[in-house]
């Protein structure tokens, strides 16, 4: 994993005994100072208090570390809580000498348990230790909980005729997992300098077409966060918009895109990855409600599991969208198959052939709603009888 | 079932030869002459032939009867479906010798597949001649498709010092079954007297405080009707508000809160029947769709599955519902146990205790956002393995 290496950071993964299995639990990413830093955070009212510390340092624009625990998320944790997650930041700064205003901090793992802060305290030195430039993977494992790989992404920025700065992301998370919901933790790093404000909003616009665009089980978590770091280790002029700007969106939306659907691909349970892809709506809010309204129901869900090529229950979806739309001009594709036309089936074959696509692991369901331009896109996982074990397990 | 005769109503079901099965799936109710009727049907923007053709003539007020078959959902199908829907009433108007436009007609069953109108337009004849007044159990067969089970219920309204009328209901639905997606359908039948307007808002308003406030799964058919018809022969002065009024209404929805509770017991794969109660909200408003975000998060319902008193996951679908509250303000309790206060965890024993209560077939979940008055409550069931097996089965 020495390819997935950015320069200006280094990074460490340790076990803390904050997991019962003794697996690593505590990571950190560091920068070698201050450097530009955006995030994004749960929209859940309900929010873990290391988003609410988190959110509040991130908003200066500048970040030296963060500081991650998995086994216990730190959410409904009351006061305690925040202390906790100031206390975890505050450790971290001194190990590493540096402001603790600049240090962030992501948890994830069972909620309504206080985190056991004595664990992370004592830990801190021995993890600031252990970073170094070729550390991502130890940090990726840290970070994980009942994830089943780990996720990974690179992306390459050509920023001169020879030279090229990199963006690489790790994630973790498959839906909200068992048997504590779990969480979305995202961390990106780049080496490109990239001015801070337009760090931000590239991060906010890259976001909405990606991680905004798939679901496990449509449950938004209460630890759910997104960061995006910059060292400027390769030594440009620092991006602030223009063309540069516009290749740093796109290495951006490429490494995002990637970790998203790697996400859905390790979704609880999941079988099957089904891009839903919507064409011909008024506008592309219709297309994106309609193709979210696909994406997370139960009974298309189920069918996508079975291979069933059960188009009635995508009907009926596309009906419950809250779209104003004739569901007599609609058509329905599964992979290269059209299986309705016009809000009827075509029959013959074509329920046969579909059910062939959907035995692959990965395809795409268009459906055209033929009353304007709109295009949206939203990725999911099927509902497998393994989802509900998975879930239904009593923790105690 | 005799007690569950209405006077002024015959009742029919026989095999038509519509299901595969060859058990009863053509159902009939029959006035004796035009009588008060009203319903509601489905918000799905996708609305079976039937619906349409139903939603039109029950406009006026008035209605002599019911034709209903299972086994084919009459839904996307077209221009034909609509020619269908008007044939199946009007040799059904043929056989009873009424006026066509009074004939109201529901279809639940396979999607997307044309109906054997052949075979019902045959059968019209037999059916009416076997509409007989104590033929409820018949036609409530008739409608049946992978329900486990019947479902009736019976409420008398106090007419005068000795005379009672009835509200007899029956329904059919176990969320949106397999194979396809099938549909709630519910009949309520009353001898009592009752102005057509009147009969109309009184429908719609308890059907708001019931049907509206169950799932099973969150996906709404393209074929749900609810049809109420009021005989009128038990010849008091027609109800039109008041008193009389309020004892109407009071009986119809203890028959619909009976039927959709039934409902969900029916559930597909459900073992567990759930009340969400959402106290000190806002406003009732506010209540009802933290209840309803409750019961639709499949963590929460694989939780109930488990008898997993994972508050956590309640506590995060109540941050996801879309309403401005304070999570540390939330208490949380599980039958009797309160499992959290405040936002936290109240610890000890309460889990264990939880656990116990989660293990009984129905109990409730009580949730106090202390911030107002607003009470809201919905009913639902688990998300079990049984449900993604059942709903998974490739139908070819």
């Amino acid at each position: 994993m020495a390819d997935a290496a950015c320069p200006g950071f280094r990074f460490a993964g340790i076990a803390a005994g904050i997991k019962k299995t003794l697996r690593p639990d505590l990571g950190l990413v560091l920068a070698e100072d201050d450097v530009p830093a955006a995030a994004v955070f749960t929209r859940n009212l309900v929010r873990a208090a290391p988003v609410v510390i988190s959110e509040e340092r991130v908003r200066g624009g500048l970040a030296r570390a963060i500081i991650v625990n998995s086994g216990n998320a730190n959410a409904a944790t009351g006061e305690r809580g925040l202390d906790d997650a100031r206390a975890m930041a505050h450790y971290a700064a001194k190990a590493i000498g540096c402001d603790e205003k600049r240090v962030l901090v992501a948890s994830t793992g069972v909620i309504g348990a206080q985190l056991p802060i004595e664990r992370i305290v004592e830990h801190t030195a021995a993890l600031h230790k252990a970073a170094r430039a070729d550390g991502l993977e130890d940090f990726t494992r840290a970070i994980m909980t009942t994830d089943r790989f780990e996720k990974r992404a690179l992306a390459l920025l050509p920023l001169g005729p020879k030279t090229r700065a990199r963006v690489v992301g790790v994630a973790k998370g498959a839906g909200m997992i068992c048997p504590n919901m779990a969480t979305t933790l995202v961390f990106v790093m780049t080496d490109a300098a990239v001015q801070k404000n337009f760090l931000r909003s590239a991060l906010r616009e890259e976001v909405e077409v990606t991680f905004n665009r798939v679901s496990v089980d449509g449950d938004t978590s209460t630890n759910d966060s997104l960061f995006l770091m910059a060292s400027g280790a390769a030594k440009n002029k620092a991006i602030e918009g223009g063309d540069k700007g516009q290749a740093f969106r796109s290495a951006l939306r490429d490494v995002l895109g990637d970790l998203a659907r790697q996400l859905v691909r390790d979704g609880e349970g999941a079988t099957h990855v089904v891009t839903i892809e919507v064409l011909g709506a008024e506008n592309a809010d219709a297309a994106e409600r309609v193709a979210r309204r696909i994406g997370a129901s139960p009974l298309v869900k189920t069918a996508l599991f079975g291979a069933d090529p059960n188009w009635g229950r995508i009907l009926c979806a596309v009906g419950n969208a809250g779209v104003a739309l004739d569901p007599a001009r609609v058509d329905i594709a599964i992979g290269e198959v059209e299986v309705a036309r016009q809000g009827a089936a075509v029959g013959g074959e074509a329920e046969r052939a579909a059910h062939a696509v959907m035995r692959r692991g990965e395809y795409t369901i268009r459906v055209h709603l033929h009353q304007g331009r709109g295009e949206g896109r939203h990725t999911t996982c099927d509902l497998t009888v393994d989802y509900v074990k998975l879930n239904a397990d009593y923790r105690s």
